[in-house]
């Protein structure tokens, strides 16, 4: 297995010139102010440099470019919804690589009913998506926060995770088929909608998640799901982790494939939403330890759901595993209360610097892992202020810690590096992941290779090497 | 991408010798007649030669196994409990290739309750770990007629299927993590009990269905599921295929993720099973050109899933689309029809010849492949007679084909590659699979280079090379 490290080249103007006719000047962007959006993330942490930025309309496009660029050794980032949260869709700061931007594949190519799925192209946004497969009566389950904006071939590369994997799994689990470019600019037509298919390796899933770095996904056939009739949302508070534990085991045993979502809150995380968050307000009172959001869902309009939440809850309650909870009565009050959960990564916004983990453990590993973190936070910055939240049905925790009030911002922001490595040397420890969601991206490399055995990452790096063998795909992203 | 075909060796004695030691004699099988079992499947289709069977009892054993065969450039042929249907298990006639049985493999390493998986062996048998998974009060769903025989390991190498693929996926959805030797020897550890783990390409998932020729799997971290319950089970008459699909339709839109199985079966199909099988009889009078078996599954045990179950079929019945229907009453009844759709196979064999299919399309193509498979085997063998049945709800058809009555066994079965080759160009033309469980072994080795396209084969092939560079995991199948 190899591990060499290809030397890619910066685009010469002939090329620069044969790439702007594929895809016409207007969608050949060099002026720098107009590359802005494309160079910098939302939050500001990576910020790139191109000579061009390229925006096809067709696969075939897609392909001419990367064609020319493989025969170039010039590297190519792809961009769907520039929404990553690790840098994955930057370029580096060396002014070398491509900008490939996928929106405009924008459209949905067709929606199959009787095989409830539907084919789309990577550019289309996930909203946009989910209301296709509504308007055809049907739930495509993916939910992010970002769907406005966030893109299907975006969701695919980092296989997006979110509020819907308790029932429906990743991006991954709810792909039948791809369409993808490869390094050569060959294209690969995996666009099938079948729920079984046992003829050869698993090249889908291997694209899937692979960050750009194999191949440049263009359209996708998505597996849709009957939309439920009725969903009963109920709010818990609990005394502490262990409880939160007992009560997902207890959600699991009776909700069975009802139970739809399984999130939680810590005290703190909920206090500041209810602190910075217009109209947020807890459903009752008494503050504590840690509260859940649950949803049970039903495929009856016949008050099934909402019997079922009521059922574990009054078993939480009566065999004190939980201190109080409510079913919502309302969408309404459904709603408010989801918000309160969604707020909980904006909210922490108020309160200074916040250095952020994407982890996971196994579920029943919860209590100890944040235990145990809590620890070794208040052991390395004495007073900083741990905020968990996430989807604990997932075994997933976004571990975040904000500064102690009143400790200088960038002072606390500089020990990102210092905190993120015990945090994840934990996790490592606990048989856990690093990147339960986000993916690796630019931010996680260094992490990546303490977490991961060398015989893993020697398999990725000889799969990198044969499907792309001049390193042109997303350079130093992932591996 | 590379394409060149490696050159094996024959093991020399000292080689042998060397893996003998490695095993113990009493396991390393050269006696022809105790060898006779591992080289010869249960339909008889193929039969092997080899110099040696091996069976380690250890991932270490495995390891120093591949680590001296690989030096050596010898091929070895993983096996399970050798219940496979392509072929993939046996070796070839050439006696040059090592056996290595994993049954001796065959511990569960634990049970994780709170985190609702566990780890077994590769040798461990699937009707070992769904017991194992149902004394902790979980249940493991993986449902194949040969439980008892088939091994964990053979099960991930092949991505089994069967009757629990519509609600929980099949093999490969319900993996966490895998532990496999490669090639060269080195063992990599993914064992990880993670439902989200966004950290590098997906290896997993690669070497599950990859049939032993990219790493021998050894043991694997399983996705458990709480236990339905209540289940009801429902047998209905149909007038067409597209009545079928009408009827699948419906019971996902109204029974959501609680319908946890649609099989069907054609007049045909259960005339077989009702005159050769012991006590089979149709659970209502008349004869209907195509019949459905679907369970409703429930997670409180109040009567929600029978309710549900006789929701549809009223539906079902008062629109036309069902001609007749019953819901099993108990449990001993719900035996006895599932009975009938388990004993399709079986029933088979007592009309002579048999060409098999194991193929799948996309659900709401059903009808039309049928149909035009139906009228491509009355040209191509005047007379013979499609049997078709399978799981419905995930479009896989085992579209079998009796021989006419009165015709020479051997001259039909002489047809095979012809009809075969008609059927799975037809399935190709309509974007389908031409194996949607079993695999491809050696015995669809040539109709998968024909069904995929060469970017497909030389992506497969490039990865091949990449971690078995020297081809030495079981060669001549899959690729």
């Amino acid at each position: 297995m190899s591990d060499r490290v290809p030397v890619l080249n910066a685009p010469a103007p002939e090329l620069l010139a044969r790439l702007t006719e594929i895809v016409g000047r207007a969608n050949a962007i060099v002026d720098p102010d107009t590359q802005a959006t494309y160079l910098r993330e939302w939050r500001e942490r990576y910020v790139g440099r191109t000579p061009i930025v390229l925006r096809p309309q067709s696969t075939d496009e897609v392909a001419s470019i990367l064609a020319l660029a493989n025969a170039a050794r010039v590297g190519v980032v792809p961009q769907g919804g520039n929404t990553g949260l690790v840098g994955g869709q930057i370029p580096s700061g060396s002014g070398r690589e491509i900008v490939l931007s996928l929106t405009r594949l924008n459209r949905i190519r067709g929606v199959d009913k009787p095989t409830s799925s539907m084919t789309v192209e990577a550019g289309v946004t996930l909203a946009t998506a989910r209301a296709a497969a509504e308007a055809n009566g049907r739930l495509f389950p993916l939910s992010l926060p970002s769907e406005g904006t966030c893109s299907i071939g975006g969701n695919l590369a980092t296989n997006a995770g979110g509020i819907g994997v308790l029932a429906h799994g990743n991006a991954r689990q709810l792909t039948l088929g791809i369409e993808a470019v490869l390094a050569d600019g060959r294209i690969w037509n995996g666009l099938k909608a079948l729920r079984k298919d046992n003829t050869g390796y698993d090249l889908r899933d291997l694209l899937i998640g692979s960050e750009g770095t194999l191949g440049i996904i263009t359209a996708a056939t998505l597996k849709l799901v009957p939309r439920p009739r009725e969903v009963a949302t109920a709010f818990v508070a609990l005394p502490s982790l262990d409880a939160v534990l007992s009560l997902f085991e207890l959600a699991s045993d009776r909700g069975g494939a009802s139970l739809t979502a399984f999130e939680f809150l810590s005290q703190r995380s909920l206090a500041f939403v209810i602190r910075h968050v217009a109209g947020a307000r807890l459903p009752f009172d008494g503050e504590n330890p840690w509260y859940v959001l649950l949803d049970i869902s039903g495929h009856a309009d016949n008050g099934g759901a909402p019997s079922i939440a009521e059922a574990i809850l009054a078993s939480a309650v009566d065999s004190g595993i939980a201190k109080d909870a409510i079913v919502a009565q309302s969408l309404s009050q459904s709603a408010k209360l989801w918000h309160l959960r969604e707020s909980a990564s904006e909210a922490q916004k108020f309160e200074g610097g916040s250095i952020k983990h994407d982890v996971s453990v196994p579920v029943g590993s919860i209590p100890e892992f944040i235990a145990r973190a809590d620890a070794l936070i208040e052991t390395l910055c004495p007073g900083a202020r741990p905020v968990a939240f996430g989807h604990f049905g997932d075994g997933n925790v976004h571990y975040n810690i904000s500064q102690p009030p009143g400790m200088d911002r960038a002072q606390f922001l500089a020990k990102w590096e210092e905190v993120s490595d015990a945090v994840h040397a934990l996790v490592a420890g606990m048989d856990g992941s690093i990147s339960a969601e986000h993916g690796i991206g630019q931010m996680k490399r260094t992490s990546l290779c303490r977490a991961k055995s060398a015989v893993e990452l020697d398999m990725m790096r000889a799969i990198k090497t044969a499907l792309d063998p001049n390193g042109i795909l997303n350079p130093g992203k992932l591996l």
